[in-house]
């Protein structure tokens, strides 16, 4: 069992009046406001109003930068930097999902530096200091508004990388499950998606686990078995969206990794279907998942497998483990291309193969890639070609 | 489902080679450090030598305060908060277990005011402020090492109360599953019991619960099941070790608490066992709690054992909820008083009924006690008898 350090020092607001305090949590921060939110739908719903009513009650002076893509680029994150720079912002907050969250933390340490923000992904730069984040957290997802990670892409390079660095926590998060229910029932099956990809990469590790987490783990990922699918025919169902909010949280906040060896395969490898293709995030994980988990069964892989599929799925356990192991991967097939409804190939959502080498090339570059097995580009590549 | 807010800054370094670091970060809260420890186990197992040469490497100048008691006293928490003020202390650091870090976190609260440190037991007053505590955990039980309560023990007055404020949790943390090894039995069965005691509390809650927070509950008090007799029949068993201390963080760190409704029962109930007779707290525990278990199953609360029963101790789900509810009870007074080996009975450890009108009205004093169900006096009395 590997040593690690645990902090998380977002301070979470959760539940439906929780947005009363927003004024006086931002002024915490400062008198100047960069607000980023992402196509405006937060205009329709009626949040913005809400929000700079909450935020002039505190006399804060607010700018804004809307337009935050999906898989947001780095074009935004420069923009937003930008103006930090400019206006002299105190804070920023960001209104939205992963994309903007990941976004603004960009934005906050790119206001930090006299260099181009793309400089910490292309190098070994890391932020050692950021503006103060507050999120409002419109869709369970990517669990952004709780760790200290931000994936950017560079449409002028086809990339897209995650990069961490401590100061990038939110200061503070607002998690209202209610602003969750205009979410449609594609962009929660695929938050759902990436939720429970965000459990198994971490639950299928190469490192000696520990049981309190693997519990705690499976617990998670039952949670979203249970609520995803309520949730999709239940949008305003309270309950669904509250337990998969803090489960799209604690999946990713820190505390399931802090026995983890290695990185993460799923991500990377899906990290470049978004770069090429634009794709949503969720649903390339859901494509490749069960074809990694295939890949990656064999004699030396397959306890976790069996653990995996009695905890999890309820599988008999009085069967051979390798017959659990297919079970426990076609019981997540089921879910992600049944109850979810999510497309099964890539093909299906316009992906051919004919960047898969230059894919599982670039996905290979760091070191990330190398969780449950070590990759090389020729693995990542047929993992892709098995999706097809 | 209520509101919540959830924080929690306390950085933990976990495992074997951590305290390495031990030096580096208690310097970073100042020169003038107040080494606090209990009866002085820690100078027989070589640990106060190591902690002196961490903190000698990085210059700092160390005052000390040793014989802090278990059920830690306010006198003991007086005498170091005279030291700080005396002394000019920048910051303070326990070494050892619950008793030890309880006190320290007053001890810092109590360095920043001008009154008797006992006034915010005895009044409304909350502390504000208080001198950085890093603190080196030495068993596992209480979790005050990743929260921001303290009990304190005031022997005038046979009074014992836990309070908590912001300003209380331990910036650091360092958790060494290998400094646990010295823990005998008894200690780790009471230590154990006082993990599960944090969590089913928790878990018997009046409130909506939330689903993925039972599931993780659920997880770690199998966690202490599973463990705590490896722990007991192997002292050095690392994995058993390290995964009782972790799950003693977590049971109390404000996670599973974050949907909890009310107080909690059995811990106001017990401080007066402990205030009156000064026995382990866990132990006080472990003999009330299956007596407040069948105090409050009735047709109102029986689904909440019922999940209980079936998740945790992995009970037949298809016999009748009051059966399912019993044989839960039977199967935690089985586990305490079985497998841990604890006394089952106050009688045993020198208790009689000779306080228990007074301990009773005590106990109610606070509104703490009314967690799963509203106590009166005589409802508190009915289950001291019960524990007779």
């Amino acid at each position: 069992m590997i040593d690690f350090v645990f902090n998380n020092p977002t301070k979470v607001y959760f539940g439906k009046d929780q947005l009363q305090h927003l004024g006086q949590v931002v002024s915490g921060y400062g008198k100047k406001v960069l607000l980023t939110y992402g196509g405006g739908s937060i205009k329709k719903t009626g949040l913005y109003d809400k929000v700079m009513t909450g935020l002039k009650e505190y006399g804060l002076e607010v700018f804004e930068l809307g337009g935050i893509e999906p898989n947001p680029r780095i074009g935004s994150v420069r923009k937003g930097a930008q103006i930090c720079k400019d206006e002299g912002i105190d804070v920023v907050l960001a209104v939205g999902g992963g994309s903007t969250i990941d976004a603004s933390k960009w934005i906050t340490a790119g206001a930090c530096v006299d260099f181009d923000t793309w400089e910490f992904f292309s190098t070994d730069k890391k932020p050692e200091k950021s503006l103060p984040l507050v999120t409002i957290l419109t869709m369970a997802a990517t669990g952004s508004e709780m760790d200290a990670i931000g994936v950017i892409s560079n449409p002028e390079t086809n990339e897209k990388y995650g990069r961490s660095a401590p100061c990038l926590f939110p200061r503070a998060s607002f998690l209202n499950p209610e602003l969750t229910y205009t979410v449609g029932r594609f962009q929660t099956a695929c938050g759902s998606a990436d939720i429970l990809s965000h459990l198994i990469e971490t639950y299928f590790n190469p490192g000696e686990s520990m049981y309190m987490l693997d519990s705690a783990m499976e617990g998670f990922m039952k949670t979203v078995i249970k609520y995803a699918p309520v949730a999709m025919a239940e949008p305003e169902n309270y309950e669904a969206r509250a337990n998969l909010m803090w489960a799209s949280s604690w999946a990713i906040n820190g505390f399931t990794r802090t026995c983890q060896v290695g990185g993460w395969s799923c991500h990377p490898m899906e990290h470049e279907l978004s770069a090429f293709y634009d794709i949503t995030h969720g649903l390339g994980l859901a494509i490749l998942t069960p074809s990694w988990l295939r890949f990656c069964l064999d004699d030396t892989t397959v306890d976790r497998y069996v653990k995996f599929g009695v905890n999890v799925w309820g599988l008999d356990p009085d069967q051979k483990p390798m017959v659990i192991a297919r079970q426990a991967i076609e019981k997540t097939e089921e879910f992600l291309f049944g109850t979810l409804g999510l497309d099964d190939k890539l093909s299906k959502v316009g992906i051919g193969d004919e960047n898969f080498s230059l894919m599982a090339q670039k996905a290979c570059k760091g070191t990330f890639i190398n969780g449950f097995k070590k990759f090389t580009p020729a693995d990542v590549e047929t993992i892709y070609r098995m999706s097809l």
